[in-house]
């Protein structure tokens, strides 16, 4: 058996998310089944995390065990000859230590969340970018993403129902990026909860439309609270763009960004 | 009776072209549809030009006339509502000139192409952009591109069994512009012949691909042969850009680039 370690793109649109559901098929499942198809081994792969339904990843890290004899270079285009174009494998390789696991050994994760400021929709990136006409405060945001750095307690930034064992995080990089009408939110950190980078953009936005005070921000820290923020900020503007490790970080992959 | 003018984006690949076909919808007759439901008038709309099955418009211009009294600025927003998303309405106007007409008052069009030189597609520009993993040689782009600026007859880049009066065409700009694996081809003209951009794009990809000498396309020039040039290149990488009037630009309101 060797260990197979693949970087894997996605439009999520199309999918009830990660893994199988019962509202719709799942990226995992598409790839499996590729997997099936290419090696006749019924393949379990293993992602650094899921994603939610319509939630997109420049570069999603997976790991599998197999018996077969392709060369782990050439999964990427074995693979894309009949994965569905909105599921690309852009990168693969036998991670040196033979142990390697893609949730276990990540140390960070970067996500994106692009939001088009604009009168109108474009009829281009309607489906991976949140589209906002009003006004947006662009100061209050800077203002707002910088409270999130650093290690805090972001019991209030999850999902109702969520239970995880600690709810403190370390967050490295929260930080906006401003390109005319184009608003591109960077967050990177040591691990993330269900739901928290779609409620930190959903609060960002509410403060910056003036719905909210900045306060808020700390006094969620302070109380876990969730109903002092801002709503979860739909799926469709946010990406998985990439997963670091101690000795690789799968971004260096992404030829393209999605916008 | 006013004459309106309104400047239409869209993502030309679930649509048969602008106009009807046998073969499925058009983006004319679904603006047309929308038309017809905020203003109970069945309203013939007169574009810029046609574009093909699957080739996009960032900035297309349109206009009609209408006994309605909503404001010309209001026919974007009421449109919008119910347009299908990957057609918007980013403008509307009434012109100056109430003889305007989008198609016979066009001084000039811009079109550009988008190639993505990669060893993999990418699961967000896979419709948007043509993928070629093999090696282009960028100076012979350039070289080519170079070569198609000015005035010629551009017979020999017309698709088979298309008539017009002249074949002579002046081409004001033909530029290449590399960013990283996105290459992208900007080209603007008094007027292009049927496929005449996506034969001068597949042409100039063979002679970078060395499957053709760049003295084709002055042997096209000079000889009007189609068969000296290299393919059509596919319509999922064409975006008509804009549009020039004597007094309005349809370029100037593109808020977010496509790619």
């Amino acid at each position: 058996m060797r260990r197979i370690r693949l970087v894997v793109q996605y439009k999520g649109n199309a999918y009830a998310g990660w893994q199988v559901q019962d509202t719709g098929i799942g990226v995992q499942e598409v790839i499996e089944h590729e997997l099936f198809r290419i090696t006749g081994e019924n393949i379990r792969i293993h992602a650094s995390g899921r994603t939610d339904a319509s939630v997109h990843a420049l570069a999603q890290v997976v790991h599998f065990d197999t018996n077969s004899r392709i060369p782990a270079a050439k999964f990427p285009y074995a693979l894309n000859v009949s994965l569905p174009p909105d599921i690309r494998i852009i990168y693969g390789d036998e991670p040196k230590n033979p142990e390697f696991h893609a949730r276990f050994d990540a140390i960070s994760k970067h996500y994106r969340y692009v939001i088009l400021n604009t009168a109108h929709n474009s009829a281009f990136h309607y489906d991976t970018a949140l589209h906002i006409y009003s006004e947006l405060d662009r100061e209050l945001l800077v203002q707002a993403a910088n409270q999130i750095i650093g290690t805090h307690d972001f019991h209030a930034f999850m999902a109702a129902g969520t239970s995880v064992k600690s709810t403190v995080r370390e967050i490295f990089l929260s930080k906006w990026t401003f390109d005319n009408n184009l608003l591109i939110y960077d967050i990177e950190g040591s691990g993330f909860l269900y739901n928290m980078v779609r409620i930190i953009v959903g609060t960002m936005l509410d403060i910056a439309r003036r719905r909210l005070d900045i306060s808020c921000i700390q006094e969620a820290f302070q109380t876990g609270d969730r109903s002092v923020l801002g709503a979860t900020a739909p799926a469709h503007g946010l990406f998985l763009t990439g997963v670091r490790y101690n000795d690789f970080n799968s971004e260096d992959y992404i030829d393209v960004q999605a916008i």
